[in-house]
């Protein structure tokens, strides 16, 4: 795997950009949604189903893999690609936010983050350098900076703090990274909602140099009016020809408004989690399948819809399964809403190639204004 | 659907039958071996993966599905094939059985037996009569009368009156089914281990006359020796051109032993529900996925099975899935226990065809005999 992930812009409408990542797993259509494949699977999939769905690329998170099955056992068994049977692309976060939010009895240095793991408590620590031997082992084709994410509510003296910390974690990460054709490495631009401070973070990873660069430290309680303000102004920090990727996000009109903002990859748990809770996104918005409602209704979760789900299930029937809490509940609601996420991406990049994303958007929010059917 | 459903038998090899049970949904194959579908789904499967596997037929739970989502709304949904997304054949129990070992506050009388849901407590009514009519709404193909299975232990008296009551509902069974072409209708055998028994039974519904006949009130704690005693004569009390139904078994070797002694259908939730529990059902027996012996195994489960759990999955990562609690694992190795229960049935299908029974039987003792492969 000598080449190199490039990117190619295809078309922009306004700020945002339709393209093309390529890597030695395959192209990224951007912009990309990844799902999030926690532990080695995306839950309640298989993973030839997450790709009939239409993605290009998963997310696996270091935090939980380090610590079950471990980093060095995956490298054993020849890389998380082949451990969880996905041969495209991965991106790996970094373990920064995961241990700040779910390990316990975290202590923080300028060396790194030492922790007890949330599954049997034994101590670990992550530093720039662990990070970037963790997803080396795991074979990871897009790696992720060590930063820090401070919890809200933070001072701009906290932020400012935590921010230049994730700057000089930045040059080690890059460091430790070395030069790995075929692999990229991230950036991660803090600063909270301070643009002051996001300038001075994105001249920093900007000095630095990576291949792509992540809006960090937005999607963590600071609502959507206050992180399309920071992507107002953001993503024009930072170099055109390298992808964005804003983390954690998000719902559909979260990921809509993101990427008219210039974000070229997004990442999500919603799709998956709400599916397990009997939650579906569809085109008219939120409908939950366990409403007595659905009971008696004999029409698909969206009529429109092409995913099995919706092709050979009635509501009904839905609503059946999620009450007797059978497995097929979950397999078929997440089925169905990775499909239409990532449905709404190849709008997104087809209206944004066409030069009609103005259209496309307020088509987007008109379906949604209209709320879901009718009971018959 | 005015096509009747036909048996015809291809071959016998001593007193194990191979043919094909004809119906306007499709072909089943015997021996054939069911999956169960309780409560309209094979937990952990997609109905495409299960025909996949090599079903021909899936069974359903008229005690489940009467209670949740209801009989009535099953019909007015477009019946359970429509329903569960299943459109070859289906067979229901009479809900006799699962009324027994589930409800609580039962009321046995010559009428039938009123009961409690185990969901929500309510009170219902299960009849010779009401079960029909279930089993009609529902869709059925295969519909079994309704009986009574005595709980272990029960003197020869108490078996003997629990015999004559269920053929009591064995012609009311038959009374009210009517005349339903494109339906069949199963009579049960009942006698408990009682050689005497099981002949007057197999008389009384032989005076009645059914499309198939079930060897009921075994695979209920008696034990494998004691199952196969009754089965060294029972099918021999039946007539020769009706399919045999074994209900509720079983192991592998259970299976085998049922089919030698001239068993034509059988189900059972064990490759379902060990899948879920982590066992897996192999050529050399069980193998428990839990065990640490497997956590750095690169190998996968059975070496010769083209399942995708075995095809793309090493016995390390299903068992990291497991330990981590993911839906995958409930998935994979219930497909797997699946595709091996089709595989065995098919292998005796073919073994019978063949006139080379005792020889397949020797080699799949044989191969068990060895135990699971080494660890590495």
């Amino acid at each position: 795997m000598s080449q190199r992930i490039t990117f190619t812009l295809a078309a922009t409408d306004g700020r945002a950009r339709t393209g093309t990542i390529s890597t030695p797993r395959g192209e990224i259509r951007t912009p990309a949604f990844m799902p999030v494949g926690t532990a080695g699977t995306v839950k309640a999939m298989l993973p030839e189903s997450v790709r009939a769905t239409g993605a290009d690329i998963l997310l696996g998170n270091t935090y939980h893999l380090m610590l079950r099955p471990t980093a060095e056992r995956i490298a054993r068994l020849g890389g998380l690609h082949r451990f969880m049977n996905w041969e495209r692309p991965i991106l790996t976060d970094s373990g920064g936010f995961q241990v700040m939010s779910l390990a316990s009895l975290r202590k923080m240095s300028e060396e790194g983050v030492t922790f007890s793991s949330h599954i049997d408590g034994s101590k670990h620590k992550l530093t720039p350098e662990r990070s970037m031997e963790i997803q080396r082992l795991l074979g990871s084709d897009i790696v992720m900076a060590f930063d820090e994410c401070p919890a809200l509510p933070a001072t701009e003296a906290e932020v400012a703090a935590s921010m230049r910390l994730s700057m000089r974690w930045a040059q080690r990460s890059r460091d430790a990274f070395g030069d790995r054709p075929g692999h990229a490495l991230f950036g991660i631009m803090q600063g909270g909602v301070t643009k002051d401070l996001r300038a001075e973070s994105a001249e920093a990873l900007n000095a630095i140099g990576f291949d792509g660069y992540a809006v960090g430290g937005l999607a963590v309680g600071e609502g959507q009016e206050a992180m399309f303000g920071v992507l107002d102004y953001a993503p024009g920090f930072l170099p055109e020809d390298r992808p964005r990727y804003l983390m954690g996000v998000g719902k559909p009109d979260d990921i809509v408004g993101a990427v008219e903002r210039g974000i070229d990859m997004m990442d999500c748990v919603l799709p998956s989690r709400s599916g397990r809770t009997g939650q579906a996104w569809t085109r008219r918005g939120q409908v939950n399948i366990k409403n007595a409602r659905h009971m008696d209704d004999p029409r698909p979760l969206d009529e429109h819809c092409s995913c099995p789900a919706c092709r050979s299930y009635s509501r009904a029937y839905l609503h059946h399964v999620f009450r007797a809490g059978e497995m097929i509940s979950g397999m078929l609601l997440t089925w169905h809403n990775l499909h239409y996420f990532q449905e709404l991406m190849q709008g997104l990049r087809e209206a944004i190639a066409a030069g009609r994303l103005a259209e496309f958007v307020r088509d987007f929010h008109a379906q949604r204004a209209e709320g879901d059917i009718e009971p018959i």
